[in-house]
């Protein structure tokens, strides 16, 4: 094999695959990243077993061939040489150098052949949503998934479409992220779970673009996502979801809206009273006008008011103050609306048109 | 007490002191931040008994006092708070409570009685130099001081004053690194090892500005740094110092001018070949008009010429490549010379005048 690419080409192909390199693995080939220059193409490929990356990079293949390197060092040497053409060239003894300028690396490279082949999985009609509405969504349902594996389909994310709707879902036991995105076409209904890590690794590689798209394809144990030159492949998680609708009451008694600067960083002062370990909630007073939130631990005592405008009962509830941090910090709009029915159900935050609803449980301060 | 002062100003203060408080103490006082008004002035102090800090605040004082709150939730408070008028007050029971727009916090402080008092030093005539020289001599000499406690002099770097010559030295059984310092007025002659942890803590927070000064005191047991409205009072370390002279020869057979960036990022990339623990030299090969670089490894081959241009013999040395890295990194020159003698006497990277010297053991290549 002898292909040649730029250190700018590779570096960034290197830096996609290297999310799908397992950290720790029992099988040593899966600690590489394989070069397949089999065809006129450069593909870079890696793959944990659950996830599968492959990425097309530009550049010359000057001799077929496949070669598997291991991924850390490959990744080092791609970021340390100059920004110019890479040559990499492997003989029959699997012994491959990597020249750029006056730079030459020489090293050996494992088969090919032993590499696990991405899976081959039949791509029907693509679901499309742009690069920036697939990773704004991860951002904005990742942060409550679980991170127990106690229940398994808790440590990914719902994926639900019904005609031009996508509802993605998380749940971690105490409070629920839902997104709801409107699709361009309609598609046929499908309930899928894909795991979290999965999600994040995509977060972190694509473009993030309002123009470009993903193409999503959904099979029984499989999804794919395909966007710019990059195709990850990612096992699906089993099982049946949570039915989310009965958790989503539209009942209210106190609909309060509030700046939400102002209440993410109240809230963010009142944690600095508490270790998270404690677990000492912050006591919301809702009255006309103004919201008092009130904390008081071993340290001391915390007391702040916010201007809110306020519809129905006065109300107090308690929370982990953690949870509304979350849910706050990945909120666009400067105001929220918050609905609360008592003190022991559940509180929501969401927008007029549903866009996103956070559910968060209550801490029962009357009992505690 | 009571104070009122601008978030900024204690935010910047309270940063400055940090430095000062220690990780871990058998003394809980000492892990807090002493506010001393008890003149007209606002001084925020942290001591851990080997360094002491005390900075000014601007702000109104009130009511006269002192109180010592923990250094880290009011670290913490203080960033959390909104950028306006804090204000701090205590009573009689050191109950206190820090207000800033509507967020209170209220906290049980520590007698202020109680918290050590900066070291009493007589101060003569100040060796002053400009805070962007002493930050600069700082980052260009801490990397060789030793983290081993066995020799404990060589945790610290030595500052010999004569006349007006400074000069600062750092070594750690494998290399040196000095830099010589002109100033302004000449000074009594004077000899001190200053701690490591010292001058790394007064690097963080001296602005680095050449207008402004940096007053420096020595005593027979301290060293003072006096700048902005800032002190900073630390114990020496207590011996002789090593004699430098001796360590450095200025016999050479082999002068090569090379370009540091080239010569900083082969020797990085050739340290991709191996791990820190493998203690690997080097290979470098001084010819005419070029330096071969080579190393080699378990993980397989590195190559790489440089142009260089060169006086004297021809050399094969063999170095640590991890001490090469650490000084090129800290010259800011385009082009750095480079003097050797043989394969086992030490190479030396100095400029013309010797504002800076750097003295590298070599590794024996023939032996090994």
């Amino acid at each position: 094999m002898k292909i040649v690419c730029s250190q700018a080409e590779l570096s960034k192909g290197v830096n996609i695959v290297s999310k799908a390199v397992p950290t720790r693995t029992t099988m040593a080939i899966l600690e590489c990243i394989l070069i397949d220059a089999s065809s006129d193409e450069i593909k870079l490929i890696a793959n944990d077993m659950e996830i599968a990356i492959e990425t097309v990079i530009e550049g010359r293949v000057e001799e077929r061939g496949i070669i598997a390197i291991d991924a850390r060092f490959f990744g080092d040497v791609v970021r340390n040489l100059p920004n110019n053409d890479v040559t990499i060239e492997t003989n029959d003894k699997l012994q491959t150098t990597i020249t750029c300028e006056k730079a030459l690396f020489s090293i050996t490279g494992k088969s090919g052949e032993d590499f696990p082949n991405m899976p081959m999985i039949q791509r029907n009609q693509p679901i499309v949503i742009s690069q920036f509405t697939l990773r704004e969504t991860i951002r904005q349902t990742i942060f409550s998934t679980s991170d127990s594996d106690k229940i398994k389909i808790l440590t990914g994310e719902l994926f639900e479409i019904s005609g031009n709707k996508l509802k993605v879902v998380s749940l971690d036991g105490h409070r629920v992220s839902i997104r709801n995105i409107l699709l361009k076409d309609s598609y046929e209904d499908k309930k899928v779970i894909v795991p979290g890590k999965t999600l994040q690794e995509i977060r972190k590689i694509i473009s993030g673009s309002t123009e470009d798209n993903t193409n999503i394809f959904i099979t029984d144990n499989h999804i794919i996502f395909e966007f710019d030159k990059t195709v990850v492949v990612s096992r699906l998680l089993e099982g049946d979801y949570f039915n989310i609708d009965q958790m989503i009451s539209t009942d209210y008694e106190t609909k309060v809206k509030i700046n939400k600067k102002d209440l993410y960083s109240s809230i963010t002062r009142s944690t600095l009273m508490v270790k998270e370990e404690d677990k000492k909630p912050i006591i919301m007073n809702v009255e006309d006008n103004k919201m008092n939130l009130k904390i008081s631990s071993f340290f001391g005592k915390f007391d702040e008011s916010i201007d809110i405008s306020k519809e129905g009962k006065n109300l107090q509830i308690g929370f982990n103050p953690k949870f509304f941090i979350d849910a706050l910090n990945v909120i666009d709009d400067e105001e929220v609306t918050i609905y609360m029915l008592d003190y022991k159900n559940p509180c929501m935050i969401k927008n007029d048109n549903e866009d996103y609803i956070y559910v968060i449980l209550p801490v029962n301060i009357r009992e505690s």
